[in-house]
Order: C-alpha cells, then structure tokens, then sequence
C-alpha cells in the first residue's frame, strides 16, 4: 500500500498569543499528505480540517491502537481502495477547560479565528491545497463534530464540505442533565479554583472529574463573562445555592446548532456536501439532537446525508471510513 | 431487650377497586405494634405512616439484612433507647408502574385518598392510637419522602408532623436529565407497551431498565392523561421525534414540592415537627433541592430542622434512627 | 390463593451457646406453615431445610421484592400449582464473618450440629412433619447450596432429598482468585482485626469489602485455627510476604464437594433426589463445578438431576420454582 | 525547551518472516533521538529499548493524551530537567493474541531473537549509540516490564541496565485467576478459532474480551504446542470438561520471573542499575509478585532499586520519570 506522510508542524499563532486561559500559542498541527504529494509536485489537493473532540487535539486523531488505524493508516486505507487523494490538518485548539468548541470565547480565546484566519490561509501558502471553498472542507466527531457543523454555517465562504460525526446538539439532552452533578463537584472542592487545581494534580482522573471539566469546557465556550471571578465564565447554576440558572442556559441555548439553523440555513444549503451521522446508543443523548437536525433540514429542503450506526459514543473513529471518502468526491478538482 | 410485633394486616381497599392500572386492590399493610402494647391494653400509642420508596412497598421496610436493621428490629432498638413507643403503619402503594408517587392519579389509582381516607381512619379503629393529627406523623425516603412531604402539605388536618429522608423535589434536578434515555429506551423497545412487557419479563433489570420505569411511573403519577393510549400517560419526550415536551413538563412542574410550597406555607409552619434531610452525594442530586426547600422555610419563618449527611442515595435506612425518635416526641400524648 | 403462615420462632441454642466468635446463641428461625396446615390438624407433612447463601440467614429469604416473590409467597404459589404442600424451615447460621458454611469450627461455631442435632429434632418435635429423613429434604442457594450438598453428602440418614442452587465447588475456581486481592485488602487495613472494625462500621460495604469478608468468611469455615490470633483462623496468604499459602489451601481443598465425593457417593447414592443447578453466567464461575459434579456423578451411576439455566449468580431464586415442587414429590408421605 | 526527533522506522525483519501466526513482518520501530543528536554529529549516545505492554506496541508509546506526556514529549522534558540523553528504540512486539512477552514461541514467532539479535544491532548500526551492554539498557511497563525483567536476565551480554514498571510476575496471583472466566469465554463462543474471529470483528472489546485475550496471549507465548490445533497452543484448562490443567499451567510459572530467578541471579547482579516498581493497588496483584521479588533479591544480596507507588495498573507513564533518569546515569558514558 502507497503510504502518505504526517508531518508535526509547529504553528505560532498571533491569534492566540496572550489569551486569557493562558495556553500556548504555539501548537503542534500535524498534516497529512497524501501518497502522491511528493512523487507529483504540480498537482494540488482538496484539504479537510479535522477536529478532535473535547479534550482532544489533533495529535491525538493519530494515536495508535491495535486494532482501530490512526487517522493517517485509515486515510492511507482509505485512497488506496479508491478515495480521492486529500490533505488532512489537524487542528489543536485544546485549552486548559479541556477544549473549546472551536469558537471566539473571551474566557478560552479566539480558536474560531485561529483556525479560520490563520490556520486556513497558512495551510494554503505552505501546501499545494486547491484553493477556495469548494476544496475546502471540515469534519469532527463529538465537540470536533460541533465544530465542523457550526464552522461550516457560519462560514461557507471558507468551507464548502461538512461531516460532522456524534455532534454536540440539542443541548437540553446532551449537556443539561449534568449540571447539578457539576455544580455538587465545584461546591465540594470549594469553588472552581480549587476544583480545577485538584483536577489538573490528579493522575488519574475519575468519571466524574470529566463530567466536571465537560460542563466546565461548555460554560468557558459558551457564557464566557470577562467581569466574573476567577476565570470570566458565567456557569449554569449558581454556586451558592445550588440552582440552575435559566439566563445563563439561555445563552448555551443560543449556541446550539438546532437553534443557530434558522439563521444559517442557506450556508448549510450551499454546501457540496452535508453528512452528520450518530450513534443510537450515544451516551451523551445525541442520537435525539442529530435527528431533529435531520428532521428540520429535510422540512427546510436542504439537502443532506443522514446515517445512524448501532454504537455509542466512544472509539468510533471508524465513521470516518463513511465521511472522508464522500467529502472527498465532493472537494476534489 | 423487649420486642414489639409487627401483624401483616390485610387490607381491601374500596378506593383502590378497579384501579386503572389493574393492581390488586387487596393489600398487605404491615403493622408494627410497640413492646408494650400488649402488656397495657389500655395505653394508646402515636402513628407514624412509614412510606417506602420507588419500586418499594411497606413489608419491604421490613426487610431483612446482616448489617443494617429492619425497620421494627431498629424500632424496637429505638425505643429500647428511650424513643416514644409508637405504632408505625406501612402501606402498599405500589403499581405496575413501579410505584405512585402517593398521590391520586387517573392512570394509577387514588393513592392519595386510598391513604388519607381509608387507612388512616382503618388504624384508628383497629388500634389503639391516639386519636387527631396532633400524633400522626408520616415519614419516608425517596418517593416516600416525597410522598410524607406533600401529603404533610395537603392534609394538615391529617398529620401533625413530617419526616423527609432524601425526598424527591427539584424535579429540574432528580428527573429531568434522565428522560433523553428514558426516551431512547422506549424508542428502541418500540414504544410502550412493548417496553413494560420486557420489562416485566425480563428476571434481571438493569440500571437502564430502572431509571426508565422511574420515568415512566413518574410520568403516571404526575401527567397522567386519561385519553392516551396505551396507558392514559403524558410522557415528557415526544416518541416520534424525541423532543422534550415542556408542556408536559410544566405539569410534572406543578407538582414539585418547591413549587408546592408558596400555597402550603401555612400547613408546613403548623407542623408538630418538620424534619427532612439528604445525603451531600446523592445520585439523584436531590441535595440541591434538600437546600432550596431549607433555604426557602429559612426566608418563610416556617420552623423546620434539616440535616445533611456524608452518604448516597442508597441503603441510608440507619437515617430513621434520626427522624423516628423526633416524630415520637412530637406525636406522644 | 390459599396462603401459607409464617412463624417467626425464637430458638435458643445450647450448642451456639458461648461460640467463639460471640454470635448470638439465640436466632429466629422462621417456619413455613402449608396453607392445609391450620385446617388439617391430624395431617403431617415434609419438611426442607432451606439454607440461605453468604451474609444471609433465614429471614432473608423472606425479603420482599418488586418483581421475585419472598419464599412463603413463591411456596403459595407453587402450592397452589399443585406441588406437595411441605414445610419450610430456614435456620439462621449467620456469623461475624458473613456465614459458617454450616459446618461446625472452631473459629464461628458449630453451626452444623446446632442444625442436625438440635433443629431438626425441635422442628419435628414442634411441628407436624412427617418423621424421617424420606420425609426430610434441604436446599439452598450459593453457600446455602453448598450447605445442602455437603450436609446431605455427610447426614443421608437425616436427609433424603437435596437441592443446590449454584453452590460453592470446584474451590480452585471459585475462591482462589479473591485471595491476591483479600491479602492486599488486609494488608492495606492493618491486619485482620482493624479491617474487621472497620468493614463493621462502614455504612455502604463496597465490592472490594465484600470480596474480602467472602474469604475471611471461608477461612473461618474451612481453615480455623485454634492457636492462631486474632480471630483462630488460618489465612491461604500470608499477610507478611503476601504470598500463597499451599498448606492452608489444601486445608480448604478437603472441603470442597468435589473432594468430599469418593468418601460419600453412597450418601448421594441413597437419596431419594438429589438435584443441583448453575447459571451458565456464575460470576463466581460456578458452572465449571457443576458439571464436574455432574460428569463425577454421571461415571459413578449416581442418579440425579442437572440443569443450566442462561443467568448469572444473583437474583435467581425464582430457581426454587424448579427445585422445591421436585423436593416436594420425593419426600411427599 | 530543546527537542528531540522521533523517526519512524521501516524494519524488514527476517527473523519474524513465516511467523506461524500470520503477523506483519515489516514492522514500524518508532526512534527518538535526543535534543543534541543532530547538533552534535560526533557524540554517540546510550540507548533504552522500551517495551510496550499488553495490546501495544512501540508506537503507541507515542500517542498524546491531554494530562500525559507522550514518551518523546516525556524524554525532552526529563533531558531539559538534567537527565542523561538516550536513543530510545520503540519495538513492535504485538501479534495477533495481543502480544509476545518479548520472548520466542512456536506459536506466535521468535520476538526474543528479533529484538537481541535484529534490533539491537540494527540501532547500533543505524544510529550513533553507545556501543556494548554497559550503554545499553531495557525497560518496560507491565507485559514490557515482564519483557525488559527477562530478557536483562536472559542476556546480560547485551542489556546492562533493566527498568520494570508493574512487570508480569508471581503468575499465581496476576493469571490465574482469570482462567475460569477464560474458559467459559470460549467455551461460549464454541472453540479459540470462533472466539478469536469475533473478538477481531468486534468494534468495541469488552472487559471479558480483553481477559480473555490476555489468557490467550499468556497461553501462546508460556505454554505454545505445535501439534495443537487451532493456534498450536495449550490452554490453562480443559475446553470440554473445564477443569484447571496443572500440566499447562507447571509450563506457565516456569517463565514467571520468580521461578527463573534461581538460575539467574548472576545475571541481574551484573546489571548496573537494576530498577522495578509497582502500585499498590495494582488491579493485576502485581504488588504481591514484586514485593516478593525484592526480598528474594534482598536475600541473595542482589543490589536493586525497589519502589511501590500509590496507584493501580493503568495510566501509570509518569513511572518512567523516576526509571530513565536512572538508566540514563547507569549507561552514560
């Protein structure tokens, strides 16, 4: 089998020098380049960004297990039973909240811009990438499915091509229910900062701990509030007393892709390609979210592609073997 | 140490008779006399109505278990320690949904008045209490905590003092995020009548399995339907498209004891006693609603004690050696 | 239904009396009264001793439960399906160590004695059963099974009939892999006696305190120790080094059905039924025991019955719907 | 920070060419080179072969994980930190029953010889080592630490420094008793061949897989069969009756370190450091063989580096913190 290679570039990004959760602002973003980038140095190549989900960069989409390939095995696989030739970059926009959504966030920093203005544009001067959206495409599994979708409705002048596997959506079902274990965490610690230091000593983290850093990692993205103590994050249940707070929720809600679509319904019709898919045993509820998007794209008549496999949430890296090979067709030449 | 005994009484309930849900109308009501009342045929006692929890019934109160008493062996230890003697009457009101939430309900049945008005009266006459609310208590852990807390709320003329062990309230908290599952669940066995027939034939049920009976007999006791097929219930989730049904919702709502509260501050503040408590790890987050009711009779100026314990949810019997020996001092003649 | 009648009896043993492990000498020892039995006053019936498994005794077997009728219940039931109506004793012969195998030790007691020689006689003495080990059966589940099949290998002129549910053999299997994990429990405790106080006083006994009283409780009965403080027992690790103990293991090896067989075929050979069951589940891997026994006894011309049922080891005295009307024919008058 | 360079290197290995199990031949050996290696043209460094455990191989030493350093990322941190620089050789061991504690066997191939006799000169010819066992050293975590323990006891001409974290030993205690879940493992499955197959088209392994694997792994690689089909290996019990095989399982202890210890005692007395670890709530009982090991080494008077730790098995790469700055000063030159 004709082999790609995986380059580890180093990547210092203007956007997230400084950001407020103090991560670095220089990152490693692995690229793979198909087999032929270097036997052919005039042909150019559609590009796909793919973002790990949370807690996750795109290191890791290439950790090896015995029995399910790395990310550049599976695209190697992949094109040599006949999927078009691709480059792949992997984005990392991890934080110390454990990620983040891949979204402008006062309290986590500019991770969309990073990767929409920086990291495109590099990778088009450095690669030999087709350019322009209609080679361009993006694909996530979990928050990196989040990602991909809402990147994509948000900017289609960029990304001409979605494949969003086990999505965060419909937020009522994938995150609320976890918010008064969250809040009993924080309260036990005494307070956020304590919770996060404990949780950044501990060598083995446990269930509830990511559970914790999940609701955690949301509220960072998703109501940041720059004037809040100790790290400018409005959470969804007030610490003191322990209940939910709807004004808070209200702007998670905001985020979700089921509630962004009305106002973004055209770029996701202008798409080459539209596929999301999801598991029917998801443990984070998200079956339910996936098919009311299918649901309501298919009353808004735009077109799409739909699966559901019998699994969970978790190892399902082989979804990709469904989604590349299609954004493949739709991005390439 | 002297004993007292306990009779397995039989009841044929009237109210009960050609309940909706086809559940015996004939029940066995456990009945703990105290060690003396044999010896002083004279002597008239205080009841307490124990009531069991979500898939519970009184003679399981009675339950044996190497480390942990049943409720008259820990009784006649109470009393052997100086509590009150006390008569405790343990009533059935389980049903096919796995309970009833001690309330009235057109899918299960007239618990409510099944308890109020028929074996109050029934004990009375059948056993030496002390007539009048001012010694009747009622008591109970989880749904039975739920069960003595609202039932203290509606029929203050009935019970003059209250015990709450880690009762349900705070419905946004101890249900709300099981019902995504809850929803799967039933999707999957395909709808249901189909599901409760597994489920009732299957020797061992799972977690998953529970948690989805818990909603379903919660659904049963707090948004029943009379109109709706198969079994007269309003289900928080739509089974077509799994969506969450927030007009149900509100119902369920209605029906939380924090909501309860603003139009029974009178009845709680005429308690005898007033006690409820809850462990600070509880898997049904019921803590944070444990505090809300604490906080909100704090700001009332309604009396009331409240304690949290270092536990779970689970196997916290050994909390009636706190809240009996109260009862018996409020209740005794 | 016709229904049955429970005695709760207090019995006071002179043989528990002063036991080494400072038990209780006195025990209730419930009785199942055939629904005939009241209105029948000249007739006489069988009689099953029916031992309850590890951490249990007798009134446990009484225990309510949603979905798996209690004993007295589950005997109703089957009476009134047509099985011989007989009556239940169910000893209680439960120690500090979760149990005693109902074998006599110098480390718990003399719990089988306490039942040939002083149960027995009381129970024909005091009820009307038919005299006479062909009128005299015992069953159990798990260490109650094992109760039975040894009591029944070492008594067949006090037993004529014998059911055991998914009982302790083939030790290899079904105790040697705990003990790493006993001896590394102890050795974390401090020793013996300070994980004894300490399991004693833990509200929630986790999986690891259960797996741990599981062996102490088998050491107890199949190693003890006279000499050996604190408790007279021998240990199969030794807690200094940690390592295995073959001398103290062959101790309990000689206990095992599997071994005791060659010396009491005839006694399993005189029995009027001799039936035994596993779940092909058993998470104690009980299953590969039982048919051992079952090919043993199969080469000897042992008359029996074996069955496999698809479930695992707990939860499963509906078994007893198989065993108890099989008993009943057998030792019918 | 001054980084290293990891290469992925392509070996053709003759010596696992025809292996009767049907794995690759080729094999990706991962190499990392210190931070000076390409600065310093002249310098040669010394070189630690780590082994992977059970289920892994070299490369995944390598797989990022958000509060873990990768090896490499571990290394640089260690170097910037005052340790030693080393060559790190990263071998692919792995075979189709999981792996090959890193020794020859007729039914999975001769992984020993490949790596004493092909890796090690091949890294001392491809890259600048240091040559000679003084500079050469070996280690490894859990069936690594099994493999760096043996084979520094086996060829103390070629590794002069050996670091097991969690190794392999004391089989009693870390296999055992896995056998009977093993067996009716694949008793269920109807035979090795179908369970074999189904465990490969699992997406998702379960715990009882991976025990199962593991007992297989164990059985290809201490008691392999040439004669016995399937797989030329004999099983640690009988298939058909389920019994323990005492025969097989005298093969297994035969390759427990502790057993191999006697004859191999001058070898590990040659080691210039000779380092194991182990935590003390190791799920595999793995506390209990290195504890025994350490005093047996303390006995003979073999000098050794013993640490315990408080964790379990998993998750434990911050061990090599403590193990390659050691190493590394052991073999520097």
């Amino acid at each position: 089998m004709r082999r790609g290679k995986v380059l580890m570039e180093r990547f210092e990004s203007a956007v997230l020098t400084g950001n407020p959760a103090r991560d670095p602002s220089v990152r490693t973003v692995p690229v793979y380049l198909p087999p032929s980038y270097e036997s052919s140095p005039d042909r150019r190549y559609p590009v796909v960004f793919v973002l790990a989900g949370f807690t996750g960069r795109g290191r890791m989409l290439l950790n090896d297990n015995p029995w399910s390939p790395a990310l550049d095995d599976r695209m190697d696989g992949l094109i040599a039973a006949g999927c078009d030739e691709m480059i792949l970059v992997l984005p990392d926009c991890f934080t110390r909240f454990g990620g983040s959504q891949y979204l402008d966030s006062s309290a986590t920093g500019r991770y969309e811009t990073h990767l929409v203005e920086e990291l495109v544009p590099w990778a088009d001067a450095r690669f030999r990438t087709l350019p322009g959206r209609d080679h361009r495409g993006i694909a996530g599994k979990s928050s990196g499915g989040y990602g991909a979708l809402t990147l994509g409705m948000k900017h289609p002048d960029i990304f001409g091509a979605v494949a969003c596997h086990s999505g965060d959506m419909y937020f009522d079902y994938c995150y609320r229910g976890d918010v008064p274990r969250f809040c009993a965490q924080i309260q036990q610690a005494g307070g956020l900062e304590r919770w996060l230091e404990r949780f950044e000593s501990k060598r083995q983290k446990s269930h509830d701990d990511l559970l914790t850093l999940n609701v955690l990692g949301m509220a960072a993205a998703y109501s940041p509030d720059p004037g809040r103590p100790p790290f400018g994050i409005d959470l969804p249940c007030d610490l003191e007393t322990g209940a939910f707070r709807e004004d808070v929720w209200a702007r998670w809600l905001s985020c979700d892709p089921l509630a962004m679509l009305d106002a973004r319904v055209e770029a996701l019709r202008s798409m080459r390609r539209l596929y999301f898919d999801c598991g029917v045993k998801d443990e984070f509820n998200l079956q339910h979210g996936a098919r009311l998007l299918h649901r309501r794209l298919d009353a808004l008549g735009v077109p799409h592609e739909y699966e559901e496999f019998d699994d969970g949430h978790m190892n399902i890296s082989y979804r990709y073997d469904v989604s590349l090979p299609r954004l493949g067709k739709a991005l390439a030449g």
